[in-house]
Parts: structure tokens; sequence; C-alpha cells
């Protein structure tokens, strides 16, 4: 069976350092699952685009970055807000996986608590990409 | 821009009758929205599969079909319960689309009610494929 | 068919800068509807108020006021937290109308987003009124 | 203080029945407060109208029926789903109020173990009006 | 650390055949949780009784068959409704355990799939009690 | 019938403070129902610890203070969100009382607003306990 990792975030917006952990990632897995989160939330400051917006938004940058994107599943996901389920929540909406992708702590330690080995990608410069 | 049409439904399972219904959409549309709904539920009689595991059997028919995956999105979506928001509900977790493609009378007037085109697909038999 | 205007606010009190603004809005619709926002929340610094209350409070001011109340509608609405869906929700639970009424930045451009004309009131004086 | 009373219903139609007890409370209440129940619900066989759609209709009869007005509430209010706090859910959206007006045996329950008082209008003729 | 059990039933009401089902876990784990679920729901004909008086019923059966209540923990849990989460959500208001107890196969199904033993209780006369 | 008290809290953690509280409350209540409130939360700065680890945090520290467990209630509740219905939201999950245990000034007015009386425990030591 296909080797998979999930790669969670935001995306608001996904930019180059984002393309450099899924390049970095495919090297590790078959196949990437990219899950946008915080899905319900637009038109802010802190979260301006719209979950499909940002579908398509990594789908573009994938194709610029000329990566192979039959081996990349793109889900956008709602906020459940309870951190005990959240992994299997994520679960529900994507194939079968068996690596997070994660550098933040939090999300570290849950994907570790509900069983799944943790790939944690390189730092991208902070000053060149945010959020 | 890309023209594309949004074809929801549960696919518990996706069998040939969803896939001559994408064959067919692909000749209509740019690209096409595969959005899996009730992403909420499986383990059930009427609903056996969880969403990530509809993703999979999507993607692998399309694959099996030689459908081109670039332009096709598959997006799993949970219930909202609320008919009058149901299509922007749905527009917030997918790319802009200018088509609905469904042939369920209630979902048809419901993309009307919405202000978009309603593509109706030519039956399939009931007697080959089921739900 | 009736022209309604859509006023929402959380009306946390409701006072005379936002008499003032139903009373120009009711010079360019023939009805308008009320939508009192937040209708969850009460008891607190921010949100002192039931929704019942306000309800209450809107309806008084507006008798104190000789406004025509056969021309208002007061609808108190709880928050669905979702920017794409929120006009879409609020309509499904008012009349039909053609115009928001709306200053707030972000609610004139759901307005617009969802389709809606927008009428802007002239600003009250903040000095005056507030909330 | 007045002395009003909550009238809860889906009126999917409101029917001549309702307006029949809306007088028949406007008898014993100073102010009726008429509950628009289920709003979440439309575009369904068993829930053809939207809550805003119902709001009109309840206000249109009552008018037609030269009912005053400025006696009434019309407040749609979408379902909870927990027996034990719903008397206290639609309280949150209502004015105060002393008197239920209920036939159907849980809603009588409810209002009681809620600590109001209940009003059982007269039965209508379920032969000449439905729902 | 304690041995645990997780024992969910909706028990409306709690009868004999639970309490024997109590007195069989208690002889394979060092503590037993018992999981009151569909806690949101009661005033119905399946479903009478609140998730407070349950947890009544069920400390004052097990205290009047001389259960060693130390070894008892009883926790009502709301519904869910999505599969793939439940256990994961259940654990969130659980102590950590290691066995699921329960004879219905999706709930047997379910904890398996989540990583946990099952402990099949001996199925009690469905003729002297029931539910 | 057993006089009953409701003490709700968060307890992230449960502290000598809290054990104190339940000994002054035990003294004038037969029963004592601790309500662990914000269930749903866990794994963050503000709420570490999920409502299970709670629930046994609790149990261990009163079985350590020597206090008679068969006459307390351990019963964890996810918020609401709604201040006008939260009484009775908790009453759903709770064996009937009449004491509620309180010194925050919102939690003292709620309760009084759905008809509790309210038992005001002396402050602990801000000093020495926190939370």
């Amino acid at each position: 069976m296909a080797v998979r990792g999930v790669y969670p975030g935001r995306f608001q917006p996904f930019h180059w350092g984002h393309v450099g952990v899924v390049r970095w990632a495919l090297e590790k897995v078959d196949e990437l699952v990219i899950v946008i989160g915080t899905a319900q939330e637009s038109h802010t400051v802190a979260n301006p685009f719209t979950a499909g917006e940002r579908v398509v938004m990594v789908k573009e940058a994938l194709k610029d970055a000329e990566i192979d994107l039959s081996r990349v599943y793109i889900i956008p996901i709602p906020d459940i807000l309870m951190n005990v389920v959240w992994v299997k929540y994520i679960a529900m909406f994507t194939p079968p996986f068996r690596y997070g992708i994660a550098r933040n702590p939090l999300v570290v330690r849950l994907f570790k608590e509900a069983g799944y080995e943790v790939l944690i990608p390189p730092a991208y410069s902070r000053e060149i990409y945010s959020s």
C-alpha cells in the first residue's frame, strides 16, 4: 500500500516555504495529503482566503513547481476544537496514512499521542515566508 | 478562468455510473469538482465508507478509467443540514464554479436558487449501479 | 413585492443612533428587517443583554420614536462563524430582501459578494452613541 | 409589565387554525410571541418553507385577520435537540413571558417543568386544517 | 496503573442485566467506566430519562447490588455522530482504559479499530430485561 | 431526597483549595456534584489536562483527603457558550440539586436567575493555590 504522510496547515497563504516542505516530504512518502485546516474561516486579516481559494492556490503552486499532482491529495477540513480527537477527525477525511508532517510542537504531540510517526521538515526562513 | 462544475454525491460507493457522469461532465467543463458529501458518516449500512476511503476510491477509479486527474478536484464535505445555505457552504470548500451537476430534483433546485446553472447528466441504469 | 432592507447589528444596546438609521432606511425601503446578531450571547461585558431583551428594547425604542412597526421585522439570529455562508444564513431567517444596510466594511463586502446591493447609512456621532 | 405568552410551532404552513389560536391567546395575554420552530429546515416535504417565508406568512395572515400586530412578536428559532434546555433556549430569544401556549403533551410538559404556566387552546378541526 | 474497562450504553433504563455486566466486568478489570451515552436526549419514548437521572439510577442500582462504588466511574456523554472519532471522543471524557466492553457489533468494531481490546459480556435474557 | 449542591470549575488542575471547598460543601449538603467544565479542551497552556485526566485527578485527591466518595459525583461537561441556558444544560447532566456552589459573580448570577440558591465558599488563598 502507498505510504502516505499528512501535512496540515492553514496555508493563509500557501507560499514557497510550504512548496519546499511538499517537495521534501515527497522524497519520504509515496503520497502526500495536504490538509487545509480552519476551512470554515475566511475574509479576515488572519484568514483572508476561503478553503476553496486555498485549494486552487495549492494546486496551482504545485503545478508551477512541477510537482507530480497524482501523488498529492488536497483536503480542506473545518476545525473541531477538541485536541484529543483532532487527529482521528483528520483521519476521517483522509486516505490512510503513516506519518504526520509538522513542526508545531502541539501538532507533533497530537500525532504522536494518536499513534502516528512524525516527520519534522527543516525550518524555512521566517524572514522570507510567513504564515 | 477555468470553467468548473461541481458534482456532489455520497458515493457509497463510487461506481461506474459515477465514472460515466465524470467523463460526461469533463466534456462540458474545464475542471470538475467531485464533492463527497455526508463526509462525517461511516461504518453504517447506508454509509459504509469513511470520507477518506471514498477519496481514495474516487481517485483510483478515475485513474483506472484513464481520466485526467489534473482536471479533477475531490473534496469531502460534512453535512450542514440547512438547505438554504447548502450551496454557499459547498462553495466555501470548492474552487469557484459555474455549473452544478445533479439529477436529484432538490439538489437541482438548490443550485438554481443559489444562482448556478445546472447540467443534468443522463441517467445510468439503476439495475446495474446503485447509490 | 415589498422592497426590503436587512439591517444587522448586535445592538448591545440599541441606541438613538440606531433609531436614526432605521428612520433613514425606511425612507429608502418599504420594509426593514432588523437582525439582532450574536443572539446566543448575553450576561457579558461586551454582550450584556439577551436576544429577547434586545428584541423588546428595539421594539420599545421604535414605538417611542413613533416609527411604523408594521413596516419593521425584528429577528434575532445566533452566530454561524462562516463568513462565506453568513448572508445566506441571514436570508434563511428573513423575508426576501434587496438591500443590505451596513457601514462595517466586512459586512458590506459580504452582502455584495452574496449579490445584494448595499445602502450605507450616514455615520452617527460616536461621541454620543456607542456600540 | 406586559403579560406574555409564547406559542411555538413549525407553521408549515401557518393556517386559519393557527390564526384562531392567536386570537384566542390575545384574549388572555397582553402580548403574544409566536415562535417559528425548526427554523433551519426548508425545501422538504415536511418542512417546505424557509423560516423567513414563514415569518412573512404569519405576519400577512395576522394582518388579513385584522389582529393588532403591535401586540405580537414573530421569532424564528433553530432546533436545539435537547429537551431539558429547550424552554430556556426559547426564552433566550424571546421577551420575558408567563405562559406557554401548547397542546402537544411533550411541549406542555417541558413548559411546566421549566416553571411556566400553560394555556391549552381549544383543538381546531384536523379535517379542515393540517400541520 | 489501574486496568480499566469502558462500558458504554444508553441505559434507558439501567436494569439488572446491566448490573450483571458490571459485576462480570469488575472481575476482569480494576476499575470500570460506565459511559451513559446519548446524554443530550430525554423526555422521549426511546429516551425517557435525562443523563442526570440515569447517573443517579446507575449509582443507586450499584449500591443496592453492593458493588464497590470506589471502583466505578459514571460518565454521561452527548453524542458526536462521527463513528471514526467516537472512541477517541469517549476517551476524552474518561480515565485511560485498556478494554472496551460491548456486545453491539458496531461498537465492538469501533473499539478494535481504535486499538482497544474488547471484552464481550455474556448475553442477558432479552425476555427479562430490555434496552 | 438527598440535598445536593453543584460545584462547577475547570479544575486545571484540581488543587487543595478545591479540596477545601469540597469539604466545606459536604458539611452543607448530603451529596456534592463536581462539574468539570470546558471538558472539550486539553493540551493547551490554559487547559492542559483532558476531562478524563481531571476526573481521575479529582477522585484521587478526594481519596487522599479521606472524603467519602459515595457522597460525590464527578461529571465532565463540554461548554455550551449560551449563558441563558447554561444552568439548565448543567442540570441535564447532573442529579437534581438545590444549591449552586460558586464564587465567580457571573456563575452566581446564572444559578440565581435559574432559580437555584447559591452557597458561596470562603476564598482560598490565591498565593498558595491557582486556577
